[in-house]
């Protein structure tokens, strides 16, 4: 099996840099990486992702399901092959993206959350969760060039409860969870980064 | 609360000619009538039916995640509200074509499919489920002039599971289900149909 890393954080906290950043490093070691990202990735999850950003009728309970429908379509068709052919699997966020935009962040209940992840991935869970923690002001001046989609354009209250929700995600399950202050250098964030995944692949 | 009345069967068993025949029949009687289908009657319904008909990609549970997200938009945005006003629903498939198609046919397991149809409708179950049945043979026939979707192309031991399926879930629960054979003249389905409605409606 190979090696399955999530990367989390609110908007603009840099998850795409860091993704793209371990993909360099690993490669560089000779180690097989793909990449991908939720929801998207796949032709079914692409088409979910545009869906999401823009559709006005699209209830709390509805938003789970269609971005479950675009996970599941990503851990059968994508991370789970790959992972038997011992492939490292790095993911633009996950399961847990859902808990804190859903769950803390439109109050959804959280038995109803796992539940449906469970279902989503038959319990398939990374071996390590990066969160880059940002307040939320950073991260929203950090996108301020770019449109702002269906949800980012949530008001600041709505993603500091995602953010709280992160926090209280990795404090409930600590060795799986690295929390890095993502205001740091890029270089500085790939040193702790690589630290980690490199003591893992000993 | 208004009358929630579904019809279900094979494709071509005269589904969406039997609810504009009951339509037509209640909104001459006087009564305020909503049709709808799934999926679709919503904008995010009608993205999910476009693609589930045509999507490569598409696993079994991806396909139950999708048909559920655009059950949710139609419950929600539609349904229940047209229900809570008073209004009469007819609904062209409903919660027990996920049972039929993704569990009989697919072969996903019943508890799986209930858990999400649960999840999706918050329990809201219809008045009146009107199976036409029809051997899937001449369901087949009567569809021939028209391009098959991704679904309807599945072989013909798939539709004759979807056929047993929905035979064995009306037999579970036969006050709430009227099996008619659909090969009848519509003329006379439309009485057997009007005959169970117009007592409901007493």
């Amino acid at each position: 099996m190979g090696l399955f890393i999530v990367f989390e954080g609110v908007e603009g906290s840099g998850k795409s840099t860091m993704c793209s950043e371990l993909h360099h490093i690993l490669t560089e070691t000779g180690r097989t990486v793909r990449t991908v990202r939720e929801p998207g990735s796949t032709p079914t999850g692409e088409k979910i992702a545009t869906w999401i950003k823009s559709g006005k009728d699209i209830v709390p309970m509805a938003e789970l399901f269609l971005f479950s429908a675009a996970r599941i379509s990503l851990v059968e068709n994508v991370i789970r092959p790959s992972l038997q052919e011992g492939t490292i699997v790095i993911c633009d966020r996950y399961i847990y993206s859902t808990l804190s935009y859903q769950g803390y962040g439109r109050g959804l209940d959280r038995h109803i959350i796992e539940n449906v992840n469970n279902l989503a991935t038959k319990g398939l869970k990374p071996d390590l969760v990066v969160l880059l923690d940002l307040p939320v002001e950073l991260g929203i001046a950090r996108k301020s060039n770019r449109d702002l989609d269906r949800i980012e354009q949530e008001d600041k209250t709505f993603h500091d409860r995602i953010r709280t929700g992160y926090l209280d995600l990795a404090s409930r399950d600590p060795e799986r969870w690295l929390v890095i202050d993502s205001s740091l250098p890029i270089t500085r964030l790939s040193e702790i980064v690589w630290s980690r995944v490199s003591d893992m692949l000993q």
